[in-house]
């Protein structure tokens, strides 16, 4: 893992509000649907907030009812909460861990209400922001829900669900390997790596623009069918998105919906969301489950608390309670231990989201760029961070967590 | 004009199914974005009612209140209900002109309460379907309040907020000539004809595939300014989509925010909308103000209901009620005649408004494939449709009017 708090770009929020603007359109810097990369900083700061006018896109329809009320605390002194930061010269007080992330808004609930509430750069109220790899954790919830039903297997072979992937690395795992990321797969997420996987992967996808005379995999399932094995499943934990597409797509089969229309009825409608999410389309009309949801960050924010409080939430069991004991209890961290990620010794990975194993019992859903859905149950709180830090780096987490620490004491 | 109740195409529901189930996606009939045209039929039939998953959207804000309450008082009468087809042999109850017309939806309303609501094809009540040229009649309303608020003048030239159009046809023209479509335009929207200009400009706003080595212009209102004049502003009505594109852009200009805000802060979310809105965009990111809106159905009648009150609706007075008068009052039918739509004689068109001119006061927004929005304030009715006629034609509207007519008759 590479540190990314020294990284020193600038915010560029005049930039942001350009392109945020949005008309007439800035003829120098256009934002255009997959013929440039939304990922690039400062690009992505704009871009990680307006998906849907982008590219295509799956609704998640929140339905037609009111939504669920967030009761309001707010209080002024949450900024000046200070830490001891991973390492010496990173950002020391909660405001500027955010400014330092790069977040773009940040809503943290206390006990259920909003203690502080935040939007910055090309994020407001009523918009959507990418989760990125938050989503694995709502696909991942989604997963053991349905294994909790019965209707997905988690010891059964992937391929009792999709022959499809019979020749790929995918052909030899079980579901409950696909669901801890334990699958063994010749694939690289290195994002530093211009060769790795992952780009092949996003332009598979059409996450990423592919140039003329591209001849590889359409979509991202028939990228999955592609995906080699290398060494044995189940023996270690090993972060590769395509997981996650295996998943929402044995999700999509066992229910027989779209994953975006499966997400709007076990979860977003029940939630009281105020506002429907949208999931990002590959050039087939799948979903991106590995990172394309866009939700506002208050309906994360509800998600969070739902988890927190065992599944329950807006006067229903959304989640199965023992589906979100089980996330809590997490997976076996001497697998965790496998990928490396020396920061977050003692951690596991189970139905795609993080567990810490501490004694606040947390667990956390996650993204490349900052995005963050952080559950502290012994300090009753959630905290929703969209972000768009112009690193991919998985330690944006590791980096975050003194200061996420310092806030539950603090609100304790 | 053409009569299109003889076209005996398949309603071809099986079709629209499978398309609307979407996954996994038929390899057979892939809808792609931007490869494939979304206006043919059948394929339209599941692509009206999918427009965010075929291309970038702006998203309408319905903000984050309560939808606005609409009674029931449904009733399974209506079907029934008889009329003289405007031609022998051409369906003559509602529940056949409904289905002639390949309707997707329908939502009548009798003083304020739903008395019929209905889905079929690929629509459902969650979903949002492409209003087409309804989306002008939104555009009209919204450029006939900027100019009741003294910031858009009617008598100014067009070029006076639009320098950009000093060389097109709109150069001379008056904002009011573009609001009520007299200007006089080297433009066909002869849907039947491939090399009309309306092709041309679907291409430049990347809603038709452009083929390989385009080198049109690049998105609709480059596309504006290559519009040549042709004869005097201002004489004859003359239905062109361009003419409300540039009034969209005028809208944007004189509030500085894209089309698709200012709709959602002056419309949307004080109509207490249930469903955000969807506005298509070119590849340069602006709105397609002629015919790119994509609304809920129900969202759709509350709009004109909101109408049919004088602009007051969810306790608020939305549309200024001279706005609404004006509209309501029309243009002049004389030059209205121009056109040539001998089955709407006495009829004209005011802030991109259809105006009967008859004794109920009648007044409509009407799509190129039977979306319908249809205010008769006498009968206080409004009716709500969406529709995929398989034949782009604006005889559906007079083809529609004796069923219309009937039904005002009957719920009265």
């Amino acid at each position: 893992m590479t540190a990314c708090a020294d990284t020193t770009l600038p915010l560029n929020d005049a930039l942001a509000r350009g392109w945020r603007a949005g008309f007439p359109p800035n003829p120098a810097a256009p934002v255009r649907p997959r013929e440039r990369s939304i990922f690039q900083f400062p690009e992505s700061r704009w871009a990680f907030s307006h998906l849907r006018e982008l590219q295509p896109t799956r609704n998640v329809s929140r339905g037609s009812g009111p939504a669920s009320p967030l009761a309001r605390a707010e209080r002024n002194d949450l900024d000046a909460v200070r830490f001891t930061p991973l390492e010496p010269g990173m950002p020391s007080t909660w405001a500027d861990a955010l400014a330092a992330v790069h977040a773009d808004g940040v809503v943290v609930l206390h006990r259920g209400r909003i203690v502080q509430e935040r939007y910055v750069g090309a994020l407001r109220e009523d918009g959507q922001h990418m989760a990125m790899s938050v989503t694995k954790s709502v696909v991942g919830t989604l997963g053991a829900m349905f294994a909790a039903s019965g209707d997905l297997d988690p010891q059964a072979g992937v391929t009792h669900y999709l022959p499809e992937l019979r020749d790929s690395a995918f052909g030899s795992a079980t579901v409950r390997q696909v669901m801890d990321m334990t699958t063994s797969l010749d694939y690289s997420e290195d994002y530093a790596q211009a060769d790795a996987s992952v780009w092949r992967y996003a332009r598979a996808g059409e996450l990423l623009p592919r140039g003329p005379g591209y001849a590889g995999p359409e979509g991202f399932r028939q990228f999955l069918q592609t995906v080699p094995p290398r060494g044995t499943h189940g023996e270690g934990f090993a972060y590769c998105t395509v997981n996650t597409d295996v998943l929402g797509w044995l999700v999509s089969r066992v229910a027989g919906q779209p994953l975006a229309e499966v997400l709007s009825e076990r979860i977003w409608r029940r939630l009281g969301a105020e506002q429907d999410a949208a999931f990002a389309l590959d050039g087939q009309g799948a979903e991106s489950a590995g990172g394309g949801l866009a939700t506002g960050l208050r309906d994360l924010a509800r998600l969070g608390e739902m988890m927190r409080l065992g599944g329950a939430f807006n006067g229903a069991q959304i989640v199965p309670e023992a589906v979100v004991a089980d996330i809590r209890a997490g997976a076996d961290p001497a697998r965790f231990a496998h990928a490396g990620y020396t920061r977050l010794a003692g951690w596991s990975y189970r139905n795609m989201w993080w567990v810490a194993h501490d004694p606040h019992g947390t667990f956390t859903a996650q993204g490349i760029h900052g995005q963050l859905l952080h559950i502290d149950p012994a300090a009753e709180m959630v905290v929703a961070r969209f972000a768009s830090h112009p690193l991919a780096a998985h330690a944006h987490l590791p980096t975050a967590m003194p200061a996420l620490r310092a806030l539950a004491e603090f609100l304790s």
